[in-house]
């Protein structure tokens, strides 16, 4: 059995089954025709971004990798499609020997990206391409939506730390994608142990209103939560009134008290007032962390509050308000015949209602202008012109079936902070608008 | 290594880290303050349905008895936390040893809920009941949200068949709980592999446009497709010209031609215009499916055109504008000592900004009015009304650590079209609305 490793703690199996049933019937027809051979091109990209937005950001391009590398047909599962009659013996025989041998290029993660950008490109034969679409979809929409909003919180946070604490409102496996996505758009830790585990995302977390429930007093369990955690830890302080728990938190762990937490009520109020008490008891130093159905409006409105973290979960894992990119996986080019050297001729569903698609190979540059500040995004069939080869941002991410571009969570994450500083100044803006760079095709 | 089946091929591992890590901190501080054998009990419930949503429908609950059996500290998992500090030792140890040995009532899966519902009820010490908010919690919401779509959309379709075709939508294993979710809420097939492997759902799936476009000819394309999965294949005739392509596929096809599929442009109008070609054409039993970003008012607004079957996808797994449902997890009652026979007694949050909770471990009963249509939910504490005992929604789901209450995916299906069916007519109304019933306390 192969295995592919999915953010859980030990290997798991194949990515093979994360697909639908089409791809592989196509592949049978092909397989027939005997144009499963000819070369193809595949390019992944968006027609629109979300409503409002001004830019996207590419996420999920390491998990695309190592689903690449684990996609394969195993007894299990060439069992499962024989018995159920989905394809042909042939087709079978032809699974079982399946590795993809292409190539993929991509925009690296972190990267943004605007409506038409070419954010992945899968060559090869058709066969063996045309098999990936919905786990590279799967992956590169799910991750990306959650990395856009947590862009965005972490542009309305500023210098103070978000936390990712999402879990309980998504599928649990998505939810470790998710704490690795909102890492790669500014997130600084997680509260779920299996995103700690698979992609050493630093963890936090210390207690919840049942804990405080759970003891006869107040006092109890803020006693026991500070004698086994330090004075260092996060107290939280709604459970009852406020103004008895702060007191009482400064009372059991003295002005070294790391932190209280405010999960309910008017933040903004409640932030000052509990800030002011802090000072008066002489706890300067504890900070204050709110947690309560946040989302990047709610953060930006306590910017002048006196909060110094913020932990935010349904809406950073449903991507606020969007929780899907529309990225297509789309055939745009393709050989004349099986010859390995034939040429590639651009195709392109001709249709109405809006869902036409550009034909040809396409790169991608963006143009800066005279300050160094993005201006474009430029995409073109063909020759790249001189003046934009330089700055082209589509880069290898698997040859001849190999992968050649992993690299560390923490490298993604700088890359998108930069990639982010180098757009116009109104790309931060919250309100909604269009996209902060226009498209240009060549 | 302890296995969990998480909808793939093969077993993976345990759930234990699908958790927050506040769940563990907790249990760490109470069994330090010698709390942590308090009995307890944990209440699953939302405090309201999406906006204007008239019912929610529990889903999810299967797998949430999977996630609680596999949930277990292996070595793995103990090194992890000891390695990054997060517990002392005498936690990891009593880790070592965790299995849940409590009892588990809930709606059973496929019922419908409203705001305040005890969806599930946990009993056991706190210890054991804590640590499995984050993950019951995850698979619920996640779940549930995508159900309800899913029944609002099968209402719509009335009759018709609706395929799940999302997973390139969402996270590759959110895909297959999305696929699960759907059948529960009155889904008939779906294009997911997993799914399908998983769950034993029917799988479906032909044809993309990058089929048509590998060809040289869309008669090509047909030919080939036709020629390996026969006349009753669903040919895709939007590449390019959809008369040309509806005459070319019955020319080649034949009459028996299965079904042309519709996938952009108008569809009303369109499926308005096929059916009647197709009937000119002599094939009178080819069917039209649609499937362009369809939700349940697109469905609707169908009802009267000539379609056969809908295809959902980005709408039905991001829950149609609700993509996770908003229950929590909350201690209600827990023992005044550690001993076995200690009273239970009532204990909720009492706090600002709409974030209180009842206390009390509750019943609930679902009230028919004279003509046995339901007119009210009823939760209550202590005695249930001997007019109601036999009306009780809760089930026994785990007893003793043991789980009781294993079904077959129909099950849920079939418990879902009946526990609707069961409602006021103004349930499945699609426009927004209040609840269709009042929740009562008793």
């Amino acid at each position: 059995m192969n295995t592919a490793d999915l953010g859980l703690p030990v290997a798991v199996p194949s990515t093979a089954l994360f697909t639908d049933q089409y791809e592989l019937t196509m592949l049978q027809a092909a397989l027939r025709s005997q144009n499963a051979d000819r070369r193809s091109v595949f390019e992944v990209f968006t027609r629109r971004l979300p409503e409002g937005r001004r830019y996207g950001v590419v996420a999920g391009t390491g998990r695309v990798l190592d689903a690449v590398e684990n996609f394969r047909f195993d007894e299990t599962i060439l069992g499962f499609l024989r018995e159920r009659g989905i394809l042909d013996e042939p087709t079978l025989e032809w699974l079982a020997g399946y590795r993809f041998r292409g190539d993929i290029w991509g925009y690296p993660e972190g990267e943004v990206y605007f409506p038409g950008s070419p954010i992945m490109r899968v060559e090869g034969t058709f066969a063996e391409a045309v098999l990936l679409e919905t786990v590279i979809l799967s992956i590169l929409n799910h991750d990306s939506a959650v990395a856009a909003a947590a862009s965005r919180m972490s542009v309305a946070a500023g210098d103070r730390p978000l936390m990712e604490m999402g879990a309980r409102r998504t599928h649990e496996l998505a939810a470790v994608a998710a704490a690795r996505s909102a890492y790669v758009g500014g997130f600084h830790t997680t509260s779920d142990l299996a995103a700690g585990f698979r992609y050493h995302i630093p963890t936090v977390g210390t207690s919840a209103h049942a804990f405080t429930l759970l003891h006869d007093t107040e006092r109890d369990a803020f006693t026991a939560q500070v004698d086994t955690l330090g004075r260092g830890t996060t107290l939280l302080v709604d459970t009852f009134d406020v103004t008895e728990a702060v007191r009482l938190a400064v009372e059991v762990a003295g002005p070294e008290l790391g932190a209280v937490r405010i999960d309910s009520g008017d933040l903004l109020l409640v932030a000052h007032r509990v800030r002011q008490q802090l000072d008066e008891l002489g706890a300067t130093h504890t900070k204050i962390v709110v947690t309560s159905d946040l989302d990047e409006y709610a953060i930006a409105s306590l910017a002048a509050a006196p909060v110094d973290a913020y932990g935010v979960g349904t809406q950073l894992v449903t991507g606020s308000g969007h929780p899907t990119c529309s990225m297509v996986y789309k055939l745009v080019a393709r050989a004349q015949s099986d010859a390995p050297d034939a040429p590639l001729r651009p195709v392109a569903k001709k249709s109405l209602g809006g869902k036409s698609s550009v034909g040809g190979r396409k790169w991608a540059a963006r143009r800066p202008d005279e300050n160094g500040v993005a201006e474009a995004e430029v995409v073109g069939v063909g020759e790249v012109p001189a003046e934009l080869a330089g700055r082209q941002l589509l880069v290898p991410l698997v040859t001849d079936g190999k992968v050649v571009a992993r690299e560390p969570l923490d490298a993604a994450r700088d890359r998108h902070i930069a990639a982010r500083a180098g757009l116009p100044l109104s790309a931060t803006q919250l309100s909604r608008g269009e996209p902060v760079l226009p498209t240009e095709y060549l």
